[in-house]
């Protein structure tokens, strides 16, 4: 139990949580452009054509309900010189001699030098596709894919830009996952106190110079999971969720969709640039691995360990040693005996699996290559670590700060004069919102806050690194007042003080740390959240661990009866399907925050696919 | 019922809507400085002394518990040269000759040129007090505050700051009231549409250039309501829930707490600049009224009313003629036979009272002041002017939409070469907010954006106009995924789409005016507030009128069986107090944006009283 509930059920890979939901039966596809119609009926049998030119091609059938589906998608931004893979879905068996595809009313093949590979029948299904890896455009402009099956025509058009002189040599992105509006006032009132409407301090966020608003969703949905949005960030495609840096597209192969290139794979390609991942979670999680894996199934958790190793990435921190360890050593999630440490090893990487060797690893001035595994699942936040000492903190008492983490990457990916990328996640953040655990995720906001004071600061002179802090969506979480034991009343709800009498909370100061050493106070705040399954409201910190709202009930997830006989706890039926065993992502639009050189590019609404645009700009990419 | 469910709990006159949690019985104390600690026992029965001095005076009692409560309060910022009441509350009796005040360590009287009243029974009261009605400080600098009764000292610090070189020569404040993030997301869905991800296009004040988050807490409570916060930008001062521009003090009349002069009055006093209110809702509501009036108590509305004309505010516009038409007229609120409307008349306003009459009010160039008020109670917004016809539409057919006031306002406004500062609020998203009615809520939202645009445009080539865009609280309010009416399942819930199930919602795309014609599809959004109390969640439109979620049962409030009633509807208990009938605010912070010059100082966490300080700098007030 107390496993299943660290893992919300979107968040994790299917193996890990079996719920029906989790997985997509069918990959969504994005909306397509239907400009001819009709219907194709299968009449050849081609497999696999090499096509020496795309000119023109034969359709051998009858008119298709759906015209073809082209990736990259209409409007997508493409930094100049980056690598995509190129597909078009056919949604039938189509001639080779018979398409024809052209990028601004030339022949594909001659724009990227080279033909795509004609898949007669994809998946062994009667649909052709065509499909051109690691494709790039060089020259910035407008591009106009066009294809035809001789019949029905489809298009898209492209925006390919290049940034202009470099700004920055470093890129530090924080992404506070499913960080809310409502993560930081809280964070403010918990960390920095309130007295007479006006806060005792300011978290360090709170100061940073540039706002923008982001809008999360994907080609698939109004509504995007981390994979998805952390996609957009590291190569400024939007993707589908649960998708790793690739279009969701039609294959049956997770790790066959059209791929896209990272930030990270780029700096490293045209720049030597060093890359660096931290995080909380599972290393493997869809934050962290969107920094250098593709697939289409983000809880393809040991292919994307296999992907990790064979990044590049210099520095690599989090929990997850799970997917490293062979099999039978406990708590492996491997199915064969290979042992990933030692292959990393092997590379060069120094291994920290503790706070203290992290510190170690870090100061040796010949580290360049790091991997600190500090638990085998998602680490522990703060608020078990240093004060509760629930989750997992007996069995990884060690386990490092996000503090800590951020500055030993630091440390040694300063040792690169050529720069870094860096991307932080506290992603506890999102891992406790799900399960309306609005303490946790509280402190794990304020330790986001204060990793990103360890970056400042070491930024801070030296004028060359922009940092940037944005979610990657947010939760339906709101901070509605306080609740007082001390208010009279029948049952908790008559607790509640909105207003006037909502008060201020008497949680005791902050500690050295920046953090309340109690949670559990007469007059409280009361937050809530507006997406929920069925469970019971305690109005009361979860002190024995990760609150766990729902247990599973044959097909359908019902409220943990465990909260529901609490004093006075109100049990709440769901609004949403009862297959959904916590809270879920809002559309809500994030707010990014930016400070430092070429961060100023960054203010009123942009998409999250921006956010790599602008860390691309700011390094002058593209060129 | 359809009078009462147009009027939020907390945001109506008491005399509107009746339910015990609407008044405070108490006013809220702010928490005070307790320096020395004791109990004054009451020996001396002095009354109202006038004070030559307050040097020194003598405490003929014992030791008390509570120091003496300054006012302003500890920290605040006070613009130099703006006027304010100074009131030292003592616990107890005092004697006149023991207590001395000074400032910096000058006798007060000295400071400000003539001495404070002394108050020796406040209310009937054995609690002495003193107070300094218009004060001022013209030099800016920290200004320590000290008050003893010869034996207890309590003391508060000032700020006090003046603009530089003036950059604006008008401001334009916008009051999304309650305009929360899921607002404006929504509302960029449903007026711009979204496909694979992207928008097709953004709102305006989306592409406003400077951005900052606004703490909107008060004196008395994390949660504040729109007096409260209103009162912070018009006067750079916290205050407290329910209060208009004064400090909430323990004075037993609501008209006699101590006030802080407004950003419209020091304009008129100092720059001789026109000022103008404009909302859709009653005029005399809490925003509104915040721009020139001072009350402990919103629900005055015949006070605010005198206020009003004695205001010399230049444009009024909204609803709310109720408090002005004379008794007997149907729908009066007033209890004497006097005619406001004459009142206004006779100061050479010049009334107009629908659409028609306002455009043609405004484009005589000879009117310098306009009052319009289009509703006896709150206007209708667009979701049922323009479409359901819902509402009190039937009654009122003419009235202009804000775009149209907002251009009526700057013809007359833009006469006075000095200079205007205009606060133009969209009311209805609050008050559509509170029943949890979103989708009229995300319709006001379309409006405020499309009354931006006027402004924007109107100012575009001017560059002499500042416009702030900001909400003053926020609700509990998220866009989930979708509702699917074609999704399987036994009832509403299972129709509930998230992340890739959620897929895009098919609403029509926007009209002209911006807005979708209907809101009534098979695949809608699915929005949620986090607070409410017992009501049944139809996951439909309320296409009949305005949500009206619960009704009032002896006590309490009870879910509306109409709605509950409604097929697949779910029946939910509130998490709230039972005395609550409706959704309330949120502590949340509130986005903020500008554009134009003077705006760049607006970034980061910013308090809400810094929105005034912003607005009074741009202009360059306090020299």
């Amino acid at each position: 139990m107390r496993g299943e509930a660290r893992r919300p059920l979107r968040d994790v890979p299917e193996s890990a949580a079996p719920a029906r939901h989790e997985i997509l039966t069918t990959p969504a596809q994005p909306r397509i452009r239907r400009l001819v119609s009709g219907r194709i009926q299968p009449e050849t049998f081609m497999r696999r054509h090499h096509l020496a030119t795309l000119a023109v091609m034969a359709v051998l059938a009858a008119p298709a309900v759906q015209a073809q589906t082209i990736f990259p998608v209409d409007r997508a931004e493409i930094l100049a010189g980056s690598r995509f893979d190129l597909k078009v879905e056919f949604p039938g068996l189509v001639a080779a001699d018979r398409v024809a595809v052209t990028v601004n009313g030339r022949p594909v093949a001659g724009v990227f030098g080279r033909a795509p590979d004609f898949i007669e029948r994809e998946n062994d299904q009667p649909a052709s596709s065509i499909v051109l890896r690691d494709a790039s455009l060089a020259t910035p402009g407008v591009y106009n894919l066009r294809a035809t099956d001789g019949e029905h025509t489809a298009s898209v058009t492209w925006e390919v830009y290049a940034g202009g002189q470099r700004q920055a040599r470093n890129v530090i992105l924080f992404v506070g996952d499913g960080m809310t509006v409502a993560n930081v006032t809280a964070a403010r009132i918990l960390s920095r106190g309130i007295s007479e409407g006006r806060y005792n301090g300011r978290l360090v966020i709170d100061g940073f110079p540039v706002m923008a608003t982001v809008g999360t969703s994907g080609v698939d949905s109004i509504a995007t999971d981390s994979a998805n949005s952390a996609a957009a960030y590291n190569t400024g495609h939007k993707s589908g969720v649960n998708a790793l840096n690739v279009y969701p597209s039609r294959a049956r192969d997770t790790l066959a969709h059209p791929r896209v290139e990272t930030l990270a794979q780029i700096v490293q390609r045209t720049r030597g640039m060093s890359v660096g991942v931290v995080t909380n979670t599972e290393i493997q999680d869809a934050t962290p691995a969107a920094v250098f894996a593709h697939t289409r199934r983000r809880s393809d958790y040991l292919p994307i360990t296999d992907q990790m190793l064979a990044s590049g990435v210099d520095v690599l921190m989090g929990g997850g040693s799970a997917s490293l360890l062979p099999q039978g050593t406990p708590g492996s999630r491997r199915r064969d005996q290979r042992n990933m440490l030692d292959a990393f090893r092997q590379q060069g990487y120094v291994f920290a699996e503790d706070a203290g060797s992290l510190a170690e690893a870090a100061a040796q001035t010949g580290t360049r290559r790091l991997l600190g595994l500090f638990n085998l699942s998602n680490m522990d936040g703060p608020l078990d670590r240093f004060y509760l000492r629930r989750g997992t903190v007996e069995r990884f008492p060690n386990q490092p700060d996000l503090t800590e983490q951020v500055r030993a990457a630091l440390q040694v990916l300063e040792r690169n004069p050529g720069g870094f990328y860096l991307m932080v996640e506290s992603g506890l953040i999102d891992k406790d919102n799900h399960p309306l655990d609005w303490e946790r995720s509280v402190y794990n906001t304020i330790m986001l806050d204060n990793a990103v004071r360890v970056a400042r600061d070491w930024a801070a002179d030296r004028n060359d690194t922009m940092i940037v802090v944005v979610p990657d969506h947010t939760h339906g979480m709101a901070i509605i007042g306080t609740v007082d034991d001390n208010r009279p009343g029948r049952d908790m709800r008559e607790r509640v003080g909105t207003y006037a009498e909502a008060g201020f909370p008497n949680y005791p100061p902050a500690d050295a740390r920046g953090y309340p050493p109690s949670v559990d106070v007469s007059r409280r705040l009361a937050v809530f959240y507006a997406a929920y399954p069925d469970y019971c409201e305690t109005f009361r910190p979860s002190l024995d661990g990760q609150r766990v709202p729902a247990v599973r009930q044959g097909e359908n997830y019902v409220a943990n009866e465990d909260l529901c006989r609490q004093a006075g706890s109100l049990r709440r039926e769901g609004n949403m399907p009862r297959s959904v065993n916590q809270g879920v992502h809002a559309v809500d639009d994030g707010i990014l925050r930016a400070w430092g050189p070429g961060s100023e590019r960054f203010h009123g609404f942009v998409d999250n696919t921006y956010v790599f645009r602008g860390m691309a700009e700011a390094l002058g990419l593209g060129q």
